[in-house]
């Protein structure tokens, strides 16, 4: 069998200290559910202390939940010096979030315990074994994490040393060494883990940030050298540069070291997990990002497409699948007619890629995607588009003219949009008020169609996404709009693309109402 | 004198193939400039081959050009089974671009042999050779890039390493391992670079992609060992996951390894060039980007920032003004009265955290953070918001109201905006025309406000960012605006939240505008 690593996630402790992130206690515990329903070992939840004792919110909110896998973590300092660890108030509190597990972190480098804990160099390794002993005896499994620890080696590796042997003393059952600055480069793990192994009884752990560039890699080389336990955030979220990004490290685990994490049917819902903690974030969710980015397995240069239509293990170096995600082949340029063929074959099967249709619709993309297209993230519009070439779709409608009014007083605020549109001779002329323009637009246009298309009342906006693209030229640039919406079955996205903000929404709308007309075989020629 | 790597830059060529980025020739040549200016040695131009001659435009328009540190290259593949290589259209393209070196890939694993290029694998050895002898006869310095060279080794050592000694015999100058499909991890490059080691008499490179995570940690690994030369790409650009990413390479070298690349001068020019190209290539700027990101040195944890005021080594793995970044504190309910209170610092200097008027500011943060809003990003605004609560500002004008009207008909769309306001008891009733109702909206203010405040002339609108927050609710969601001011000689940030985008861009442009007049010293109350 293979070799088991536990998973200990801190992403809503860790990953709440990154910039641009913050979680409400609904947020963390929706979030826990998630993570023990992957099959992750440890959550850690949150540092219940006395001047913050809001974090003991979630402990309460979940105190009274099933977890199936998971055992949830407090996180906490050691006691203070001088402080004897039963009244301590910091350990109290720890105590208080009344989980089964407490992770106690303590000082490992001698900057550290001169220049912030101002204490000697013995009583750092007293208030060490103290607090860990004590939590024991309260019950509590112990995770001892070894802040700042190969930074605390490189400078002193005996005093390094001996702040693992008193948590060791103390009765932690499991030592974290931690790259809490993240400036370790992987020999240097290497090299250090090598010499403290052998010196302890109790499994190492590893904690490991980004600065460097390494989390995920030193992480990878500490389990290999045997470490049991690691520690990192899902999209590697956290303080500065973040953590180790669970979402690369677990794949790693599983499909490079031969080890076993959380297994092979949960890891196949990795990509989800991803998507969902980053949309709970309300961060943009990094497609670049190893296993799980929504290009991690998008194929592009024309060579590459054509050598992954051979034979796929050419350019992918795991199955897509494995982790929740799937492969691609993208619509530029630099794609060709090969990639055009192929997304036209589900219309017009065996096209050949130097057909005159293909290359029509291939000059037809190129000009929109200077213009600031992407049909990369819009197969919506591109199979809008790639049926106007072919003739096989009618307009839905036919614009005469529409107009939103925005008026803001001091006293209040009124958006209206007023639409007037055509459908096989018959006009229809209507109005809506919205929280916005966008939204206005939206509820007057659908009245008008759902006279005619009644199966437009079941279209959902599910996401709505602006960017600006040429920012050279201030609130005059260009603005491109992508909308996901779904009729509960599927989902699919537009784009639109404009100087004027409202009119790139309206095309993305438009694109839209047109797909599920599509959908539902009501605009198709065939 | 430490150890010189030399530096290879893919940004126009594998950086290109990254899905959502599109280079014009322009772009390319305005980047190679400021690569050259960074004293990078080697840039990558693009792939130029008889399918796709664009790529030559590229070549054609920086002969002329001075490059004072690099050289240009260009890249492309061996040339075809059964061509004589004076006859192979593939070579004599690449010679066709005119550059003082090329770069030639060929295959080192027998999968692509034999399914991709269909060749038996003494054909491939022979093209190997042949070509690259046909590029130093036609007096071309000649980089090799074993493509997938570690997976190819895995497969079958000894056919991959006749593939680098076929290179050898033809005359590369430099052989370069390629890990294509980026599934490696750290050891098995070592154990592999160990093997070829002795094998080859050239100077080794690397050359990584990050599909696993590990693009970095490999490149840094592989240079450790003595690699001289190292492929990447500014951020990391490229295709599915991206390459190594030179932002963090270099950094890495100069300061962990102790090597020399582009020397501590030019380093201190890096987050500049990381912002410019991701500006070029118009992609969002990865914030957690080590080294170069724009959080990489922010500190939000209350733990950390008080740590960080007694001893900045404490948190920080280097200093930030080496890579030309900055220390940040991030304001938030996690940073406490301690962030706020440094805040102040200039306008109320000693400030405790623990005072009223610095809590009823933390107060109102929180609550405007749970709204939507982030002080992180928008520093101006935080300093209208504190020296409102601080009672020292007064507002440079009272709105009556504004409208935006929007209408679009099938010959063209026409925006207006109406703004009036009142500045010491005098109305001014003015209108805009613009693209879009933003853009509107800020000529018909300025229109209104240049009357008693000319100095706003100077206001640029540099960026405007928008950002959905809420996605659950459609177009109905909120909407986060972000804008960055210039006066030619000051740049600032200002952030709006409304429902409606339209309210969100005011607010956060009226901000704009007043932080001018804060500036200019017109509006304060000392």
């Amino acid at each position: 069998m293979s070799k088991q690593v536990e998973i200990y996630d801190s992403t809503l402790r860790d990953g709440a200290q990154a910039e641009g992130i913050s979680f409400s206690a609904e947020d963390k515990a929706v979030i826990a559910q998630r993570l023990d329903a992957m099959g992750i070992h440890y959550i850690e939840g949150g540092w219940p202390n006395p001047t913050n004792p809001k974090d003991l919110e979630f402990f309460e909110r979940v105190r009274d939940c099933e977890f199936r896998n998971a055992k949830i973590v407090a996180f906490g300092s050691t006691c203070r010096v001088g402080n004897p660890p039963e009244d301590d108030p910091t350990l109290a509190t720890l105590l208080r979030a009344g989980t089964e597990v407490v992770t106690l972190f303590g000082k490992s480098w001698t900057l550290h315990v001169t220049d912030v804990l101002r204490a000697t160099l013995d009583e750092n390794l007293q208030i060490i074994a103290d607090s860990c002993a004590w939590l024991k005896e309260n019950g509590r499994e112990v995770i001892y994490d070894a802040e700042h620890f190969f930074d605390g080696y490189k400078a002193d590796p005996e005093y390094a040393l001996s702040t693992l042997q008193a948590a060791q003393a103390g009765g932690a059952e499991v030592i974290a060494l931690c790259d809490t600055n993240g400036g370790a480069m992987p020999y240097e793990i290497q090299q250090i883990i090598a010499a403290v192994q052998g010196k302890l009884t109790v499994p190492l752990g590893i904690h490991t940030h980004n600065d460097a560039g390494m989390a995920v890699a030193n992480s990878i080389v500490a389990l290999e050298m045997g470490a049991a336990h690691v520690q990192g955030t899902i999209n590697g979220y956290g303080e500065r540069c973040g953590n180790a990004n669970l979402c690369s490290v677990i794949p790693n685990i599983e499909l490079k070291l031969g080890k076993t994490a959380i297994g092979a049917a949960n890891l196949t819902k990795l990509m989800e997990l991803s998507r969902f903690v980053s949309e709970i974030a309300n961060v943009y969710h990094d497609h670049r990002q190893p296993y799980v980015g929504e290009s991690a397995f998008a194929h592009k240069a024309g060579v590459h497409v054509d050598a992954m239509l051979k034979q796929p293990a050419t350019y992918e170096h795991c199955n897509a699948e494995w982790v929740g995600n799937q492969r691609r082949f993208l619509l530029s340029e630099q794609s060709g007619g090969g990639a055009v063929a192929a997304k036209l074959d589900h219309l017009i099967p065996g096209l050949d890629k130097r057909h005159p249709t293909v290359q029509k619709l291939l000059q037809k993309i190129k000009q929109l995607e200077h213009e600031g297209y992407v049909f990369e993230a819009a197969e919506a519009s591109f199979e809008i588009l790639a049926r106007r070439v072919l003739g096989s779709i009618r307009n839905p409608f036919k614009l005469i003219h529409y107009r939103t009014i925005n008026r803001k007083t001091i006293s209040g605020s009124e958006v209206e949009a007023i639409v007037k549109i055509e459908i096989d001779g018959q006009i229809y002329h209507t109005i809506g008020e919205g929280n916005g323009p966008v939204n206005a637009l939206d509820l007057a246009l659908r009245q008008a169609l759902e006279n005619v298309y009644p199966s437009l009342k079941d279209v959902r906006l599910e996401d709505y996404k602006v960017r600006v693209l040429s920012s050279a030229e201030g609130t005059a640039a260009k603005t491109r709009v992508l909308i996901e919406s779904s009729d509960r079955q599927r989902v699919w996205n537009t784009v639109g693309v404009s100087e004027n903000s409202i009119e790139a929404s309206w095309i993305a709308l438009v694109d839209s109402l047109t797909y599920k007309l599509l959908l539902d075989g009501v605009i198709a020629i065939n």
